[in-house]
């Protein structure tokens, strides 16, 4: 089950730098780790912005939200969240949908 | 390069019902088109709402600008388009870049 | 999985008075029989509007969209979708999960 | 008498852990009693979000605002208040009224 | 129980004269019938707008949206409801409540 | 002369205790002499927030912007002000003014 | 007493050219005339747009709306009244009056 | 040339009074400076609200935002610049343009 | 003096084919002759819509909206105008004034 | 490939003054530097407001997020990009193109 999520980060700018190395080596390494396993789609930076959009492949709405509300930078996003589906002019839908 | 484009459509009640079959269905074929000459990357439906995101890989601006033009419902659509860049935790980059 | 969904309702004025009886009905009817297969858990009237907020529990955003999508109001309804977990307070949570 | 209602929550981050800690547990065993009471129905979290949007079935305005004000996180939440009145699709309403 | 209540008025302009005298000859005698039996407090006119503000003392959110779905110009409005509470500063309040 | 006045609050967090205390009494007491003298007319708290909403009868617009501009918690407010006339509706215009 | 006014034109595409030349005159002079007896103390069009700010010098709030009311464009206006008050810095207050 | 310009102040409020004092002063010295040399043409209070609108008459846009700039309260402001032009009902433009 | 502009245009549905061809090519001539003569500096397409962002140098404010009034899309076209000054890192600014 | 891009800054009150200069000089020298090496290829300011307007031409959206990335100000900044394309009105296209 997809999901559109836009993630826009601010850090507070006095937060000790370590901890804020630390947070954002922390919040890289559990994006991948949910690359490697498959939940986590992609990743794009918006440009110019302290912000990404990410597409999730996930079990579902509980399943989404724990792993939102656990990333490392989740205290300092403003996180939106698009439910998605199946288009009908995709191609792989294509057999078996008509719009 | 890469684009995240949403496109919202409202089609006038008032177009006749082939007009709007054959503007639907001459979408359809534009999309699938570019589905597999590869600029259309993406599309997904959005739950609940006549809308669309989509992902586009083309060569610019000047390319997803025509391409977006010549949608058969353009007339009837409210586009936005966020330009995206590699994420720096993106796994496939992840050997060259460091956020 | 829980979705709250609102819907804003705005019926054109210059729809033929028989259409529109015929409309609503096949709204109610189509949203009774989901209440007794289960999808459509509540519903309700905001107050001074004609709009209402639902709650639905179906397996996936698949369905949900399948079901938004054949309203008979549809066309002529704003929809925004909240996806929902649940809660970490919510006594019968309670028990498995803390916040 | 129901109402919708939406806490967004933003808790300080320089609150010390333990006022914190306290205040979110305060929070629960307030929000448990009431569901107990009956005037707290339901409670779901907002996927990827802090954040909840609850029913309340309670004797009038009053009592609302007393429920609410009262909340520990109150003076750390944005609350926004929607009066709900019965949808004459919904089931258990059917005999009584017609749309 | 009291609500403020926001209403704007756009009556469209094709409708014939008559009907529209009508609509605003009845909307007027529903709100002075409704000022009798004193569910309508206030009713004043925002200054250079067609639009008014009101409060209501009603017995809860289902006798008010009865109220407001019920008015004559109810298709042409879009209305705004924000429920009340006794304020502590209120004087006749004063002497039970303390902010 | 009549206006709609909604006021948000929001006291600083860190102010001390003892001046936040003296500042709410303070703007009690300046309400209540206010309703006394008859300017402030109505005050209501909007359920589930820390704001309210008020009607004044002022002499004109110097006299309310020096009644608000003076209010002990003027600083820690976002004010609205919504200019009210007689509405031809309400009965005690209904001899003089046709809508 | 002065308030500032914004108002945003939009006549029907529609309307006949007859109707809207007149209206258009009628609007001028009613403007005129509200000039030379010196309520419509200032009018400038915004850059741009078809859209006028105006400050008016009027006994009160009923007397701004009776002539905003009036005026031969107001079914075709979005009309914005900010309620102005001597400013501490001014001139002509700077010997009566401290900010 | 003329230009609506509306300025929203928000002083820290850890600010030091002395500092705050002596920017206030200064801020009053300067726009009435101003007044004098003929630049800063009008300004009021909006009622209720840290706030004026004011109307500048300059060579262009380089004086006006030199003058904006150098304001001594610039850093605490939120401003909102509307470049007006003569309207045609303007009684002193009456003679020479038509709308 | 520099002006930005950003101009969305909304051509009714319903003009008549030749109508809208006739208004779309005086609109590029005239766009063009205000190239030649210097005044329409820049114009842009937003990629994806029908909108365009340009940038004019005129002698003030009566110039530009002079420009805009006449232009043969106004009556379809929503405005934004935002003044510009120069920049104090502007290389060409850069010998005569320092930020 | 072309795009405008808005940056607004707001640097925080409390960087201490040298830490402030020597942001404001780096800022300058880069955008110097990238208006040397063509990239950047205008900038104004908004006028009355501490933001600028700015076209960029640059080989991608790489190229622009790397840009504006590194900005000495960016964690001071919001910046909203819009993406340009050519526009059939503009002259040095006229010969290639038709609206």
């Amino acid at each position: 089950m997809l999901f559109l999520v836009r993630m826009d980060v601010e850090i507070p700018r006095d937060l000790a730098p370590e901890v804020r190395a630390d947070l954002v080596a922390r919040e890289k390494a559990y994006c991948q780790e949910l690359q490697r396993s498959g939940e986590w789609v992609d990743i794009w930076r918006c440009v110019g912005q302290y912000a990404n959009v990410s597409v999730f492949d996930v079990a579902g709405n509980e399943e989404l939200h724990r792993i939102l509300w656990n990333l490392p930078l989740f205290p300092y996003m403003r996180i939106e969240v698009t439910p998605l589906a199946q288009h009908p002019s995709d191609l792989a839908a294509a057999a078996e949908d008509v719009a």
